[in-house]
């Protein structure tokens, strides 16, 4: 049984690759790197209660789960290539797998991505996805490139996904939550382009943290700039600028431009259907500084931990 | 708090490889590939209430969650390379982190393995465990390269970890079941000897039969030629075989071996600390025939499946 439901829902799920040797079927995977490229390895999990409830459509956990990787391959600069899925479940319903395997394969094959192995088990419903890339040899993005003057982008509307999440079903922004689009091409095209890159799990403010104190710098944000949808103007109104920087779930990418490549920074962005937004500058120091209309502001967003004293 | 845990217990955990250009700490790890090698990638589960019980020690939990994936690898005939770990931990248990990071970390010391990443996620306790190794080009073991003739070995003996964890903590046989030890070494010996290659996972009777149908032959199997341990022998009496047949969650491997190439299979079998058993011989046809002195043997096991009807 087990065997049959791999094979009836996982077996020639996602793109179909020249590269892969051998997918699902043998005791591993084997698969051809591209000479002259670099391995690039990650893995993100959704458990049902932490990152999801009972009424999350399996469609959307499908969509997400691959989601969530390829926008870690993303802020590498890298191209995806293989995934691994481990999906433990309280049972079988062929009708949760079957949207769940369409939301998996339709961004598998958007994407190129390639589902070449896993794992079914009987267990409390937690969805484990390994995502391999690659990117030619010493072109990876990194958190720790970032140098004092450098330009901070970040791309499309961040902080419309929590604000879907938290809205609940049938709101405007709940597609934001639960469809995200995490943005390959674009790390694709940074790489020459970018100094450092980080993707949006956290937040715009937890997450720039990271990137700054990677790169041992500080980072100067100016709210003014921060690129706020309609949809949450209308949702938080004149608060709309604490929900962009405190966000989540968003699977932006925040990077940083050296002022000598704005301009071909300024070029990619014309080719895009999302904004890049630049929203402040690398600075000496250490943390964020926010500022509007020349005033200091302050926000304090602890982040999400999952095992914080609370 | 996450990030603490992590950088406690998991940050540079495993051997150190020059070959990791970036570990833990970023969005993803950067690895290089050895040229003329392809990537091999495997990912397994241990589900608590499933795979193990609440009384299982957690430094088992470590090796076994490791082991198991070293043991696909193996199966690859592949090297072992670099780990990803995804732990569900209902709570923090700075105990229990400790001692599976000791048994994770002995592990992958010892088959030269590096932890470039992973997950530490609130949920329900599960271990999700994704391994990458290389082989060089063309040179995999695989399940389906058996020909008519070709003689049947399996390493160890099996059965002994089933019978370990039937009989409880204490048993002589218990450290075969918490401490399997992964055939790495076997396997990438194999290359050039074996023509087909699988580990034992779900039983010796179910993982032939995997093989067989993967090679497109059948398989007889002579009983008495069976390894069968000691103790084995001593908890299961005249019925020992059944246990050497039935057993499950070995992580030895079973393999076939061209006639022709016999001699260097036995000269490699003596230079191993474990035995290597010729067991039967692949034959035109499909299933497994057992026999004993001249007379055809039944044997029926389901092997082990999550969804199975029961």
């Amino acid at each position: 049984m087990e065997a049959d439901l791999i094979a009836r829902y996982f077996t020639a799920l996602g793109a179909a690759r020249a590269d892969v040797r051998l997918g699902i079927g043998d005791d591993a995977a084997l698969l051809a790197v591209p000479p002259g490229s670099e391995l690039v390895l990650t893995t993100d999990v959704l458990v049902e209660g932490v990152h999801f409830d009972a009424t999350s459509p399996a469609q959307s956990l499908g969509h997400r789960a691959l989601a969530v990787n390829l926008s870690d391959i993303a802020a590498m600069g890298a191209a995806p290539a293989w995934a691994l899925l481990s999906l433990n479940l309280p049972g079988v319903d062929e009708q949760w797998l079957q949207q769940f395997a369409a939301g998996f394969g339709a961004l598998a094959r958007e994407e190129g991505v390639a589902l070449v192995g896993g794992n079914l088990s009987r267990g409390p419903l937690s969805i484990t996805v390994q995502l391999a890339g690659t990117v030619p040899v010493g072109q990876a993005l990194l958190r720790t490139g970032a140098n004092v003057g450098d330009l901070i982008y970040v791309s499309g509307t961040p902080g419309d996904a929590a604000q879907g999440l938290k809205a609940g079903a049938g709101s405007e922004l709940r597609a934001r939550f639960e469809y995200p689009a995490p943005r390959v091409k674009l790390g694709l095209a940074l790489g020459g382009i970018a100094s450092a890159c980080i993707d949006l799990s956290d937040g715009l403010y937890a997450d720039l943290g990271r990137l700054a104190l990677a790169s041992d710098c500080g980072a100067a944000v100016a709210i003014g700039q921060l690129p706020v949808s309609a949809g949450l103007q209308r949702a938080l109104g004149s608060e709309a600028w604490r929900g962009v920087l405190a966000g989540g779930e968003d699977y932006e990418l925040l990077f940083t431009v050296p002022p000598q490549r704005k301009a071909a920074l300024e070029q990619l962005a014309r080719t895009l259907d999302f904004p890049l937004t630049s929203i402040g500058q690398m600075q000496n120091g250490a943390g964020i500084v926010l500022s509007r209309d020349g005033n200091v502001m302050h926000f304090t967003h602890p982040g999400f931990d999952h095992f914080s004293a609370s």
